[in-house]
């Protein structure tokens, strides 16, 4: 039998606790609710919760005796959840979670309080709602070598991206209709300025290359800026803009962004479309692998909690992060690539001798052209003009656009730089 | 410390050793090789066996008090296979393997062995090859009801069917192909009547619902009867020609079949071309989960064993098929689809009145026709016509069909009859 308490009763937590009472296989699976903690008693979750012994306090819930799992699932790096959470591990009890910043953010200390009191920290709800990645991951591929774990992995930004391509709709617009359906939040920074992605890589990171998360080492760049213009001229480059999350080792380090970039049609995340979420993972041994599905949700989120306890059910065990401290290494920050396939977009003013202008200074600082694009379509006295390079030094194309700016009244916006994701 | 001995040292077998000896993070989980077993000792296996305890026969191998897992990659559902592993759960020993035969026509018994000694089976190289898709199904989604699980589990299958559409050369060139390249065997038997994929699925329908695998009751049907001509007239139909392999609730029962299925475009299986193999669940909590990678190999197949000993040095213990056998519900054999949607393809004498006399009989029987298209391009006296149903009971579409090969000189070949699965 496991006795478990769940702090924090919002969409996923009142999920859990309906998908435990309703699932004939988890109750063979002992999992009793021994307490559960919220801030308002009174509200109504959809389920009854009269049974239950109610905890004011989650972290007076993360220190009840008769407490094996605290299920965290209020959110925050800090604050009550951080409390409760470092409560139940240091008395050796379980932890289960689905909060993606504690861990991005405190995860190599809670991976030491696990070790060294004995309780273990679950959290494969943090990372692709009810698609498993944290388990495919850390133990599906641990006879396998990564390199690089790929993903989409925040359903709001790829859901305003998919929206933008299909409608022809701007940003602003396409957000707006998404708080209205409750695909994006009131506020939405989390989510549109890549954080929560930067979250959920940096975990990935860990389990994929056994080290404690290190979210300051994430380069992040969101959705905010991303405009309608390039969306619609990549796919006429043949590729598709999508908010990439990316762990790869470079050198003896490894390297974390959270970045827009073009896939090519044919790579697997080019066709995640809508609020799914995805994950690419490279290694050696099994080459590449794809895992899709819903990345969020009530149902998803909750099922995913509920396979960290019965693995507890079970008697799992396992380091945080699919190695012991000890045996981690100290995997340096690779700096940003050096080089790379780029896409370029300039407005120009509409008159002779631009493109040769802007060509020839591309020309110059030694980038070369793959394919060029002057989009006949515009309603605009400006000209978009678009190209892709071969592999070039991103210094070199940096200071080409550079060079470019400073010709004299050539640009009509500033000019957009997107790194190009190949298909390998 | 995990003690293992590797009965069988073909690719899979050759690759463990490599695999165990190259990499740093498995050396580190405490897996020693206590002992092998093959048959020809002498053979170059590409990697020095010398150092290692050579047992000429793996069922001594399998009783050797100082193996506590058999790792066993010979193959087969009788035979030496079979009592090896026997041999190694009668002591209590694990036994981890990459066959499927055996699970899936010995499965329950294993099961029983399993649970009586307390040795855990695991079996994540028996499907799939390096996709954890056991994992994903038996332990991820444990938390999920699984409504259906839908694959294509056999690489040699889907290579033959890509490579048709995409060279248009029939199906017997493309298999002579396939064996000079490696993807299909001397004898393919095997792959091409569809019973690989049904022992996969049988033990997917395993994991996915918790009963033991029965291989008899799977209907099978292969690829040997695929025709170029239906490959070419579905893709214009907006359909792709795949092996389904698949296992889903029906009523209080289980289906389970393999059959060559008509997927839309937009089907996530649908895409997945060459030698991948892919799984799709969909499991009401989460909704539609796939998982896409090389099915077969050495690295692929050598890393998902290698997973499994990792998990077997940390402790895991599970159900073989995810539940105990005393809480396996007796999942009844659900019969075949009673109705659903078809494609139908006739050849047809080229004269005035054909047509309207074919889709006579089959308004008179009652089935509603989708999409029709009569083939321009044909450079016989015989002109295909392709038919897709509205959902329509399959009795009446055969009585059609035996009504209009009754019709006078009218049918030019044998009708093909194929079903198709829609992307819900």
């Amino acid at each position: 039998m496991v006795r478990i308490g769940i702090a924090g009763l919002g969409t996923v937590g009142a999920g859990l606790v309906k998908l435990l009472r309703g699932a004939e296989p988890l109750r063979d699976e002992g999992i009793v609710i021994a307490g559960v903690s919220a801030r308002a008693r009174g509200r109504d979750r959809g389920v009854d919760l009269s049974g239950y012994v109610w905890f004011d306090d989650p972290v007076a819930l993360a220190a009840a005796p008769d407490v094996d799992v605290l299920v965290e699932l209020i959110g925050g790096a800090e604050g009550p959840a951080r409390r409760a959470v470092e409560t139940a591990l240091a008395r050796g009890a379980h932890v289960v979670t689905a909060n993606k910043a504690l861990l991005a953010v405190h995860g190599a200390a809670l991976a030491r309080l696990s070790e060294e009191k004995g309780g273990q920290v679950r959290f494969e709800a943090a990372v692709g709602g009810g698609v498993p990645m944290v388990k495919a991951v850390r133990e599906g591929l641990a006879g396998a070598r990564i390199q690089a774990v790929s993903g989409i992995l925040n359903g709001t930004c790829n859901y305003l991206l998919t929206e933008m391509e299909a409608s022809g709709r701007a940003y602003a617009d396409v957000l707006a209709d998404a708080q209205r359906l409750g695909y994006a939040e009131a506020d939405p920074t989390m989510d549109v300025s890549g954080a929560d992605a930067a979250h959920k890589i940096a975990i990935l990171a860990g389990v994929a290359f056994g080290f404690a998360p290190a979210l300051q080492d994430v380069a992040v760049e969101g959705v905010e800026g991303v405009a309608l213009l390039d969306i619609r001229l990549v796919a006429k480059l043949g590729y598709r803009l999508k908010l990439l999350a990316k762990a790869e080792r470079a050198g003896a380090g490894v390297r974390v962004h959270v970045h827009p970039a073009l896939l090519p049609y044919q790579h697997p995340l080019a066709a995640v479309g809508g609020a799914l979420n995805a994950l690419v993972v490279d290694a050696e041994e099994t080459g590449r692998l794809t895992f899709i599905g819903a990345g969020a949700g009530q149902g998803p989120t909750a099922a995913a909690v509920a396979a960290d306890l019965v693995d507890l059910a079970h008697g799992a065990r396992r380091p945080v992060f699919g190695r012991p401290l000890s045996a981690m290494r100290a995997l340096a920050k690779a700096p940003p690539a050096e080089q790379g396939r780029y896409y370029l977009r300039l407005l120009v003013e509409d008159r002779p001798g631009v493109i040769a202008a802007v060509t020839d200074r591309l020309g110059k600082a030694g980038v070369s052209i793959e394919s060029f694009l002057q989009d006949a379509r515009h309603d605009t006295p400006d000209v978009p003009i678009v190209l892709t390079t071969q592999t070039t030094p991103r210094a070199a194309l940096d200071a080409a656009v550079e060079e470019i700016a400073s010709l004299h009244a050539v640009l009509r916006g500033p000019p957009r730089v997107i790194a190009i994701e190949d298909g390998h």
